[in-house]
């Protein structure tokens, strides 16, 4: 049967700090395009880069709530597809499926086993197939749950400050808690980002990490004080968040860029952690992927919302598309170093 | 009119660490025991010597959730009184009263302003009156409001890490969660602290902690790591307990005594705050003197379930009571270096 050429990023090591091409190698390699029995061949439309991913590429002694990566094999996580070839009746070639078991692969071989993992998306309202990956997916999903459900209890005229506010997950988050009322502060790692949340996110102000430290930019733009935080980064700006939170604050710990791969002794040292009793402060952690097994009700909430946004176009969702799968390594390690300007995905085929 | 002789503890100066008799010094006075226009003369029975205590012996212009004591005036915290002199017609002579407003004086005087301040106890269980400011006082409360209402959700066969557990507040929490059913482990510091938590108490193990570090001592009692931590202490411990938290551990966080009184820079660093998120773990702070406005239910059923408790002989409370006014620094003392063992009480009058 036919014979195609396949390209897969590889991850083959440990990163130290930020992931590099030499973590994550391309490699071609030739593969049957024959669906093995009950399975599907896919063709690989889009990838999503996602912070998690950088957690999977550790030891797989060390302890997680994800499963470590193993070397030599495809990265593998959030993506779009196209079935190219099946032995299904559930799947016909053409269908589009979104799956977080997609390797990052110009072709994938499911088998049988397989095809649970595989999502049907219809798609009836003609959204870019992007968004599935994007604020209709895992990113949406997080801040959804996250400000509704973790933080919860949000109350117009309350403040928040979003940390990584351009990312796939901030951006969101920003534009629910405007639609609520709160007054809503950002931080970004550029100018260009800065002006973008606040001319065409109408953030109420937001700033520039590089050009500010986190204690004088919360004085200078949040003089009122904290009361909700929707960290991403964890780190400085959480520190002095806590030591600038209001009474009663609730803080929402989705993740901690900033200390993404660190060994313990390099983590940063958290000085406030004391004041989280006399200032009531709720720090709560989550992890999205929890969600549909816990609260699917919420699920279908988020979907059901942030689809009649978009379909009224009162949300926007900002895509950073990179083009070509040779390029995955940089893209992901735009995440990290700023580079990135909205939610990072690449685009294996057309 | 009868002129008596009173004897005052003092707010003098800040304490540098822990609280002496320097800082508190003892002052006599003569003064007219004889009650304003629609107030009282209290003659003060037991005052409690509570951690908070410490934290009102600071600078007024360093914020906090209780306002500063101020320099030169008795201080002032929970006690219970009787009625020495009454010109009310709802406060009669040898009355008990119970306030979170007794000057740490042999008599103080209330004017009718202040009477509205004293709760009269009728205490028709007739416990010792020690007992309003300990169990069925604001520990009390508050080892009830942070376990079921702070953490919430305790499922049987869980873990619960309890801190300064032969102290006010944690002696209550560790036998409230036996009868949940948890596995419940102390730390105290000393070894009969230790043997009273175990034999007496019956927690399921304990631990010194002036004999084992944190994390050597939680790997040896705790190896099936921690669900629930009630937190007294802060600092070492609580960053221990963040490391070897299972997922969705909920961390209770009631005090922080190792940290008080200590300078924003002294104060413990934690290296283990960015595992929050991967564990999904609930780290909250409370202050039970919130909670009479804010869950006055919850008042009502504390005090309801402790007194059928007590009156059963289902939960015991260990007191340390102190004879005489001109002891309180020491004992205020012994509460921040481990020589007090059990709720710290000091006895004003018979």
């Amino acid at each position: 049967m036919a014979a195609v050429q396949n390209v897969s990023v590889i991850y083959h090591s440990i990163p130290n700090g930020i992931p590099t091409s030499e973590n994550l190698p391309i490699v071609t390699n030739t593969i049957v395009a024959t669906p093995p029995t009950s399975g599907v061949v896919l063709e690989v439309l889009f990838v999503s880069l996602d912070p998690f991913l950088r957690g999977k590429m550790r030891s797989a002694e060390t302890k997680s709530y994800s499963v470590a990566f193993a070397s030599g094999q495809p990265v593998t996580g959030f993506g779009i597809a196209r079935v190219f070839a099946s032995d299904t009746l559930i799947l016909s070639k053409g269908d589009i499926v979104r799956s977080s078991s997609i390797h990052f692969s110009k072709y994938q071989v499911v088998d049988g086993a397989g095809i649970a993992q595989l999502e049907k998306l219809d798609n009836k309202d003609n959204f870019p197939l992007t968004r599935y990956l994007g604020i209709l997916g895992m990113p949406g999903l997080t801040a959804f749950y996250g400000l509704y459900h973790v933080g919860g209890n949000l109350r117009k005229g309350e403040t928040i400050l979003v940390s990584a506010a351009t990312g796939a997950v901030g951006q969101v988050v920003g534009q629910l808690a405007k639609r609520e009322g709160l007054r809503v502060v950002g931080t970004a790692g550029s100018d260009d980002k800065v002006m973008y949340l606040k001319e065409e996110l109408h953030f109420d102000d937001a700033w520039n990490y590089h050009n500010e430290s986190a204690a004088d930019a919360i004085g200078k733009y949040i003089p009122e004080g904290i009361d909700i935080y929707f960290d991403n980064v964890g780190g400085e700006l959480l520190d002095a968040a806590i030591e600038n939170a209001n009474n009663f604050a609730r803080i929402i710990a989705c993740g901690a860029i900033s200390q993404a791969g660190l060994p313990p002794n390099k983590r940063y040292k958290y000085n406030n952690v004391s004041l989280i009793v006399g200032k009531r402060i709720k720090l709560q952690g989550f992890i999205v992927l929890d969600v549909p097994q816990n609260s699917p009700e919420v699920v279908e909430e988020f979907r059901h919302k942030i689809s009649e946004f978009l379909r009224k176009g009162e949300i926007m969702f900002k895509e950073d598309i990179v083009n070509g799968i040779e390029n995955t390594a940089d893209a992901f390690a735009g995440i990290f170093n700023g580079k990135s300007f909205g939610k990072t995905l690449v685009q294996f085929s057309d």
